[in-house]
């Protein structure tokens, strides 16, 4: 499935962010395509939340089907391009001159940078296995991994990109570690607090004064594009690796919702004064109405018990 | 055991206190026995901090011997007297003038509060665990009772309390409820992640221009005698409740150490400007000696498997 869900991921990226890219533009809210705004609100387009897919697929008894495996192996690939693509317009920012000349020198930078805390990462994450297993103490298990993913974020942080980009790395880098299942286990719980405080924060950060006529259209529009374009975007690659199409709509709308990913590169965008409160407000829609529309449509495509490869 | 360890308890709260107060006026930090720094010392030094303990009784094999639950249950005696006497002095604190008159009014008030928010928890156990039991998630395990826990602990604080009051009396509430070894298992990563928090916290309050030569003195002189004090104040009612000598012995020793709950009651008098960071530095000398001298000594008088209960 990688191959499928390595192309899955590529149209689920491209296409998205061309799209709201070119839409802020177009609605006034960034000068040009290449303008950091646009840049911005394209690669929050990017972002896929595995979370709400894989609930309802649990729930349907879906998620081991040929639909669930690619769609949870194309938003791996989703999340490194999401990464990268915010490394790479994160980077353009500190710069502040954005010339074709410079985005590849800043693309090479910001990659390399992500590619070393991630081969880092996963160097150390077998002996580091070995080091927290030596401990007598179930908070070592806590402890030494969250901190080192706080250490990976400062570093991230300190070399011009997001905290996300450096915690992420130090996540993908330990994902083959023998602890991996029993570090989740335990640092679950630490999500059930923090999951809250962070959604509540969101909202805090929401000015619902800034939610112009102008805003509000733009939200809606973004929304019903952000629908389309994933659907488009990774339902057409499906499509063309073997899926019927059922089982290419399924796909499609199981990449649609954009979740706390989106929420959080809105965040940063806005505590770097990337985009303002009202960018912040067309994000906020656009995660909202991408999430709920997606819980709605899924499952009622995976109703008549098709199978979604063609025969 | 509960009426021996009401009383060990006693004497582990008022030979403390009484020390401590009366050793803060004759070393030159309060003005009188009344005062409120000499009262607060007081009542840190009331503090027992039963994780050292257990967690040396437990790896003795010695936790269910009748030494090991008559501490336990004498600690928690101990903590609701401490927090009695905490809630009683900064009520004090937040009126300013201290006189043998209010002091009674106070102490109703305080007692009354603290007795509102323990009483209401207890009722509510009950259909609150029924209610969280409902939920299909297991986050609801850990954000219902924290947010009740922090409510309580703002309604402490609000009522001129201290938060650790009101987040106590909640806990005490909660603990004949039939979910609460679940909540303590979910909840026990988060204690992982904020315990190092904590302390790196406490640590960092420490300042160690503060501790001139007659800091230092005052506190190497209140860890001898809080140690000695607990010794006394709790050995001497265990050899009168049926304990032999080393039996009594093992029950003073292990409620020597003042661990968090001395730090955290440390940490609200210098945020309250009750005490000064010359005291405070005194509190953490005091915290880490009795801690440690606890964890040296209490291993040793269990070497011989000596019978501790007068024959």
């Amino acid at each position: 499935y990688a191959r499928k869900s390595f192309f899955i991921a590529i149209g689920g990226v491209a296409v998205p962010f061309t799209v709201g890219a070119s839409l802020t533009v177009l609605f006034g809210f960034a000068e040009s395509f290449m303008s950091i705004q646009a840049l911005f609100i394209g690669s929050i387009l990017t972002a896929t939340s595995i979370g709400i897919t894989a609930r309802i697929l649990k729930d349907l008894g879906k998620l081991d089907g040929a639909e669930g495996i690619t769609i949870l192996a194309a938003a791996v690939f989703d999340d490194v391009f999401g990464i990268l693509v915010l490394a790479i317009v994160i980077s353009l920012n500190e710069t502040q001159t954005i010339s074709s000349s410079n985005i590849l020198i800043i693309a090479v930078q910001a990659v390399g940078i992500w590619l070393a805390i991630t081969a880092l990462s996963f160097l150390l994450s077998s002996p580091l296995s070995r080091f927290i297993s030596g401990f007598n103490t179930e908070g070592a298990l806590v402890a030494i991994p969250l901190g080192l993913a706080l250490i990976c974020a400062a570093l991230a942080e300190h070399f011009g990109l997001a905290m996300i980009i450096g915690a992420y790395s130090f996540g993908l880098g330990m994902s083959n570690s023998k602890i991996k299942h029993e570090i989740e286990h335990q640092l679950h719980n630490i999500y059930n607090l923090l999951v809250p405080v962070f959604f509540v924060v969101m909202g805090m950060m929401v000015d619902l004064s800034a939610i112009s006529t102008p805003v509000l259209v733009f939200g809606i529009v973004l929304s019903l594009t952000a629908t389309l374009d994933k659907l488009i975007g990774s339902g057409i690659p499906a499509f063309f690796s073997g899926f019927n199409r059922i089982g290419s709509l399924r796909i499609g709308v199981g990449m649609i919702p954009r979740g706390e990913i989106a929420l959080i590169i809105a965040g940063i965008g806005l505590s770097k004064g990337i985009i303002g409160t009202d960018l912040f407000g067309v994000s906020v829609i656009m995660t909202m109405s991408t999430t709920i529309i997606a819980s709605i449509i899924l499952p009622r495509l995976f109703k008549n018990n098709q199978d979604g490869i063609k025969k």
